[in-house]
């Protein structure tokens, strides 16, 4: 047995600072609460009751009042910055949404800016957040800044990217499984008898815009059908309205394309757009299908085929990685992959 | 004329504090980079020759460099809080997009927070962005913290609410034209020949669940029709989902109310979902028409008739009034009103 030692002589060890989350343990309360009693412009959203044992027990425990000097001087500040490039595209609220449910019962609150695909406006959102003393990032980044939040992770940023990744760069991400997802799309679409097939890539800088194009090329070769060039357009952005212009390319009546695989589902919208447009139908005339299977993708007419995976579980597991890192559990980056499946529905038909 | 005094024996007035401002105009440069430039932390993400100029020109007008300490004691920090009661309603993103686009070339940068109608979570979303300095709230708040929301106003924090009023209370606040938007509900199943009508309402402690049922029954009523008590069911919240029971009671065959108008589009889409559990159709069997033409509402199947109002030029709306209030501009609380007007597609047919 180890005997204790309790000689005055030893050097203590230097007690550990107090947190948030130690004086809401002892209060029994949520460290939300302790937080907002101890601020002084925050105090009345707490009952009086609670306020005053927050209070006694950090004033015990020794924690000291003033949150804001402290955050700024433990650089910690219980919040986390989201970075988002388009809240209107379906996909990315539910994401939030697992961030938020996650980071919460933690006593951290997820801090959203949203930056239309504009990366000077991304680069100052980063900016305002890490001048805000965020404790990190999870960012969904546009394509010219994934080098510059490369460089955050290698200076010691914690950061979580999500549906990105960095190549061969070793960072934190959290994306679908692109690639089953690329070859579950050709294996529909093939085993429905299409044989001239177009793909509506999505960005070719932004791993799910190549990721989706290889495997989905590669998957087609196996079933011995050839992916030329010209049954290939690339949109500039996963967002609606940029599909339109590749979806007429694609689209020429003389390609004679049966079957569209769109990188994701606003792509597909814009593909089912055209077609209107022409006068033709889906799945009539073309069938089409997307990437993502986004809120109320099987509301729509005609019901979207498209690859399902849970964006609110891969937002759970972007903040869990976070939270790694912010919490210095050890662990190293890597990128951890949501499981996809295929959501046939009314938008692909048999030749 | 007035003579020019230069006696050096007035007290001379007070140099107004040099802002971000000042010094990016005096460099040729955005707001935010100044801000970029002056932190440490956010330094490299500015071009060298550009921060070179700034700090030159910052040096020059006496700007101090530390930001942060300079927001703590000024209380003014350049971002903007906005509370979102639930991101994953197609209504809020493009509400979002207004504020961002009116406030970024301002130098502002919108930081959100969606709280899943969860008023604990809302409350403590408010009390971190309040540590945080914001300089303004924008709020779509849920019922049981609105009274919360006022008080704040009352005790001079500069806030906008969007989607919601407070009856008497002063405060800013930008909403559609409820009013008119129930009107026009009325008048257009009316016009279609249909008589017996029911109403999925809202929340009716929020101004738009109960203005838009006040204003649809008084609608009714100039046309001679009747909204009894037992052909309106309240949703606990504007969410999808929230309708489903109440439509439930609505649709009981024995009622044979042949169409109904939803207070919001997520509530119309859950009676859409009851009828076709009930194997029946809309618009056959029932029409059925909602409240924002949030997006997508025109692809649905089928398409779905509603109030239309721009909930972009709302979230634009809301971000001036606040400006008003950062930038002390004067002006009084007073509530905007969006204008709203009638889509009918689909699913509201002649009975």
């Amino acid at each position: 047995m180890c005997p204790v030692t309790s000689s005055s002589s030893f050097p203590r060890p230097r007690k550990p600072a107090i947190t948030v989350k130690d004086v809401a343990e002892a209060a029994g309360v949520h460290p939300g609460t302790v937080s907002r009693v101890l601020n002084q412009r925050t105090r009345h959203l707490v009952r009086d009751e609670t306020a005053l044992r927050v209070e006694q027990v950090a004033g015990e425990m020794g924690y000291e009042a003033n949150q804001i000097a402290r955050g700024l001087r433990m650089r910690q500040s219980n919040t986390v910055g989201v970075l988002i490039p388009d809240l209107t595209n379906p996909l990315f609220p539910p994401i939030v949404r697992g961030i938020e449910d996650l980071l919460d019962p933690l006593g951290y609150t997820a801090l959203v800016a949203s930056t239309d695909w504009d990366s000077a406006r991304e680069r100052r959102a980063f900016a305002t957040l890490a001048t805000r003393q965020v404790d990190g990032f999870i960012a969904a980044t546009t394509p010219s800044n994934l080098k510059l939040f490369g460089e955050a992770a290698d200076d010691g940023t914690a950061l979580v990217l999500i549906n990105r990744t960095l190549g061969r760069r070793k960072v934190y991400a959290v994306t679908p499984d692109d690639r089953t997802g690329g070859r579950l799309a050709a294996d529909h679409l093939v085993q429905l008898g299409h044989r001239r097939i177009g793909h509506l890539a999505g960005p070719q800088e932004l791993s799910p815009g190549r990721q989706r194009h290889r495997s989905f090329k590669a998957a087609l070769a196996k079933h011995g059908i050839e992916l030329p060039d010209d049954r290939v357009a690339v949109a500039r952005s996963f967002t609606e309205g940029a599909g339109e212009d590749p979806a007429r390319a694609l689209l020429e009546p003389s390609k004679k394309i049966t079957a569209i695989f769109a990188a994701n589902d606003l792509l597909a919208l814009d593909c089912l757009a055209v077609l209107v447009e022409q006068g033709r139908r889906c799945p009539q005339h073309v069938s089409i299908m997307g990437f993502n299977d986004m809120p109320f993708a099987s509301r729509f007419d005609p019901p979207l085929t498209t690859i399902h995976f849970s964006p609110y579980q891969l937002g759970r597991r972007a903040a869990e990685l976070l939270m790694e890192q912010v919490e210095k559990r050890g662990g190293r980056p890597r990128t951890v992959v949501c499981e996809v499946s295929l959501a046939a529905r009314g938008s692909t038909v048999a030749t």
